[in-house]
């Protein structure tokens, strides 16, 4: 059987930035709050996994935004898988304003990993096996290693950034919007105040941890667009990285 | 005419920390904004205050946990004014299980400032002449000047923080919820992984702003007991001061 996932949020005084525009942070925070929702219909749950010895990771993420959301709008957020393969599973997001508008969309990829292993494994067969929503018209597929990956990275800044009690999950690794945040924090003080992100797209590496200490860099694409990279401060390993696409506010 | 604020809210994944437990912070943001929506019914809101070139200040604010809620709960949270005096307006929270099961509650000191002279002024007329429900049951006053603020502090750790975006709200502040997740994440692993928070006490002293530097110290009074100390680090200016009460979880 197939599940589309449907949550109606009317956005808090706290979802929302300094400028009073929906805080990307926050958006992500109910995607994956959506996600969750809809895995547990399909038998997939974090829950599911975690018996089973299985655990998902959030390997791509790419998100467009139309037009933010403000204080006390309420938005509709939709999530569903759209495609299963061997290794990956794909979901969309798409975020409605009341009238219907287009506000959001995002394309996602997910794997499996092992817990006892620690490494990727090919989707179990209870997930290989789900139905996609078939009535849905899916977001270009996003590329498993997008050309932002491939050009040098040169820091303009690099942040140093300890891991806190607050930015861990309950599998004790950093939630997935914890980077972005600090990610957005890097960003100089000009371009926070007068400008917006577009699109930001994110290839998430490797997991971290509590205490680990991190470097937050972010260097200068083009006028429009900054490349972001989170390394782990000791071993310089790459965490993730980002490129976001800025336009006027 | 009296009103009383009712929300139901059930609990998101990223609400809840790393041990499963509803985070203090997601708690307050919730709290806060059960009081904005309450303040609005008062005609007493942010916005009905900004046009009147007035803001809001939290003074004062006690939290105490009687039992931790969990993912997926659903809880109802109250909240209303209490006793309103010259300068200050005092509100209570309470926060039930669905059988009713009381898991939190606290009192708060709130007061008035003149955003053009960037000080406390009495509580202008159509704040003083409002009306607290009579049908509820308040708290026991808060002090304005708790004992904790008078004892010596000799802080065991100091850590700096730089204030980002994220923590900066509409008023351009660091927003009240934001000293708490510092205060926590400064806090040992130790009394992280093994205790929780039974009851948390803060006197907010000074606003601070985006960029600035903070140092943030701890110090232990007894086995039960931590008091927490943020700081303007260049200036030395005490933003807040707490005291945090702790139990085996």
């Amino acid at each position: 059987m197939a599940f589309i996932q449907t949550d109606t949020f009317t956005l808090r005084g706290y979802e929302c930035d300094a400028s009073g525009r929906m805080s990307l942070p926050a958006l992500m925070n109910l995607m994956q709050e959506s996600a969750n929702r809809n895995a547990i219909d399909y038998g997939i749950g974090i829950a599911d996994l975690g018996q089973k010895g299985f655990g998902w990771m959030l390997m791509r993420f790419c998100l467009r935004m139309h037009q933010y959301p403000r204080y006390g709008d309420t938005i509709q957020l939709m999530t569903y898988p759209t495609t299963v393969e061997k290794y990956f599973i794909h979901r969309d997001f798409r975020v409605l304003a009341e009238d219907g508008t287009l506000l959001a969309d995002a394309g996602s990829i997910w794997l499996v990993f092992s817990i006892e292993k620690r490494s990727m494994v090919p989707l179990p067969d209870f997930i290989r096996q789900l139905s996609p929503p078939t009535n849905v018209d899916p977001l270009p597929t996003l590329p498993l290693k997008p050309d932002f990956q491939i050009v040098p990275f040169i820091p303009s800044e690099t942040r140093p950034v300890e891991v806190g009690w607050l930015s861990i999950d309950q599998n004790q690794h950093v939630n997935n919007v914890a980077y972005v945040q600090w990610l957005i924090e890097s960003i100089n003080t000009d371009t926070l105040q007068t400008r917006e992100i577009a699109e930001i797209d994110l290839v998430y590496r490797t997991e971290s941890h509590w205490h680990d200490w991190l470097d937050v860099q972010t260097a200068t694409e083009t006028a429009d667009m900054l490349l972001h990279r989170i390394v782990q401060t000791e071993s310089g390993k790459e965490v993730i990285l980002a490129r976001s696409q800025w336009r006027e506010n």
